[in-house]
């Protein structure tokens, strides 16, 4: 020992960063068994696996010279990395922008649907004492090339198999359209930083905030009305009857989707009008998987149909992303 | 697309960092069948799997407030990084070291050895141009608390069961002592920065560079003829014959672990009296793995004796890392 001081009086916590963590062998081998169980779902249903550098680009394009993304919106990286020559790089934040890039770039010549999943740590900001991981293990897959319904409800097919195949019981599938609600907001004449103010509030799913925010605009007691209700709106095939205008639109997706599953999966959707996702590549349909065994969403994704054209290929898309340690977490939870 | 540029104008180099690559399902088939016929040799043998974060402090210490660690020598993280708030990490490098941290502080009630195995990327510095890999995928073994012979032994055995699972036939595993050099240095009376270059250029394997060296000292023609003589002494067991002075009692060493081996392990070793390491923490026996399908070393360990004791907890150690990417091209070479 190097130093005086007992060992003692140190805590586990002062060897490690927060936000991370050691997994010992116990653990290690039942998220094994969990991500082999995964793997074989995936691979059955034609979904090659790949890996993609933890280290990237800032920007996705930033070498690429003479081409700019001034729309580009995907999540900003959280970790900035300096090499010894001092070169900036981040650390990956998700997979679904890179599969995008090796879909676009590195399967030019094939013809879609491109079928891909993965296995890999996806990197966090957090917000001290809040529990959150830096380091994230994820597991997932990225449909190229096939558009809604039928892209849709593979890939939540997939999902479903895949939970059950983890051996998951109780999970739900809440589904939504990331198109609703900007678009009622739309017909309401609600735009630019007010309506951002108000996305937020309903992807923090605080309705109190949201409610206060709607007051503000002064909106007609109709639009005011639909606007909370729809925020609101959670259930069976049921609550996708009924409604009219943009939303009529919206929910005729969501009944296309939920016809062309099977009924495995389709019992396990959950319609979620009010459902937001803060990445802003999603594009139509979204989802987050729920399990009682756990107090937060366990998976999550949806479409993003306009991704693939920033990496040079139009093509739609659709994927979803699941938390392994929180998957595990819910499959103990459930055996308990 | 969001720019005129002719897409066919980008290489796949503009997309991603120099030193990284994209692992497509092909060759990720075989990594996996790869890494699973590793990881039950290695559960066979009793070592669990562990995983540990990949971001890290800068020093294994630098929050254990109180205690410091002047004598570090383990290698420097190449990638410093920060995040939002700024606090400064930095990016694992290997997996001994946090390890040695786990086996010290999680198991301190548990009686030694302790079996640990991992298949985690480390993250290194590359040189421009050189073809060198930031991100390396490694599986290793840690053997905690048994010391040399007998720990050495069972990790060479772990080591060789392990590329045989693999399917490697070719390969050879160069086995030295880290600490036979420096004492012939020392006998020799070279100390301070002169003995640090020659260490250096024997880690390089330049002989030119080491003669230079030895040239410029002036020893006496027996030290300067024996210095060279053992840089360059590889073979069978009989070159641990006929030695006296402290080179006898490296050998011995090594003579010992020789015995104390499965013959189908006995066979794979050759003697490599010059093989230094280049990371400070290793103390007796060092090995390297070679395959003559691929112009690099494939894997390397040994063992390191002292490093438990900057964690508090003083124990001998042992242990391997093969870089995965290596082992599969050696085997994709063999086939052919």
């Amino acid at each position: 020992m190097s130093s005086g001081l007992p060992r003692s009086e140190l805590s586990l916590a002062d060897w490690i960063p927060s936000g991370t963590r050691d997994v010992l062998p116990d653990e290690m081998r039942e998220l094994r068994a969990l991500t082999d169980r995964l793997r074989a779902v995936f691979e059955r249903a034609g979904y090659g696996e790949v890996y993609t550098p933890a280290l990237e680009y800032e920007s996705p394009s930033a070498q690429a010279e003479g081409i700019a993304h001034p729309e580009w919106t995907g999540p900003r990286h959280a970790y900035r990395v300096f090499d010894e020559q001092g070169a900036a790089l981040a650390l990956r934040s998700d997979m679904t922008i890179p599969i995008a890039r090796v879909a676009a770039t590195r399967y030019r010549q094939t013809e879609p649907p491109l079928r891909f999943c993965y296995f890999a740590h996806a990197y966090r900001a957090v917000r001290p004492q809040r529990g959150q991981s830096r380091e994230l293990l994820q597991a997932g897959i990225e449909l190229v090339g096939a558009p809604s319904p039928e892209g849709t409800a593979e890939v939540l097919t997939v999902l479903c198999d895949a939970l059950d195949a983890a051996g998951l019981r109780s999970y739900r599938v809440g589904l939504g359209d990331a198109s609703l609600y900007p678009a009622l907001l739309e017909t309401a004449g609600v735009d630019g930083q007010v309506r951002e103010r108000i996305l937020g509030e309903l992807v923090a799913g605080n309705y109190v905030g949201l409610e206060r925010e709607l007051d503000a605009l002064g909106l007609g007691q109709e639009d005011r009305s639909l606007l909370l209700a729809v925020a609101r709106t959670r259930g069976g095939p049921e609550v996708l009857e009924g409604h009219s205008g943009p939303l009529e639109e919206a929910v005729a997706g969501l009944r296309t989707v939920h016809s062309l599953l099977h009924p495995h999966a389709a019992e396990r959707i959950i319609f979620d009008l009010g459902l937001v996702r803060n990445l802003g590549y999603y594009t139509g349909a979204v989802f987050q998987v729920y399990d009682p065994a756990h107090g937060v969403p366990i998976g999550q994704g949806g479409r993003y149909d306009q991704l693939l054209a920033r990496f040079g290929r139009p093509m739609p898309a659709a994927g979803f992303a699941l938390g392994l340690e929180r998957v595990h977490i819910a499959l103990t939870g459930e055996e308990r």
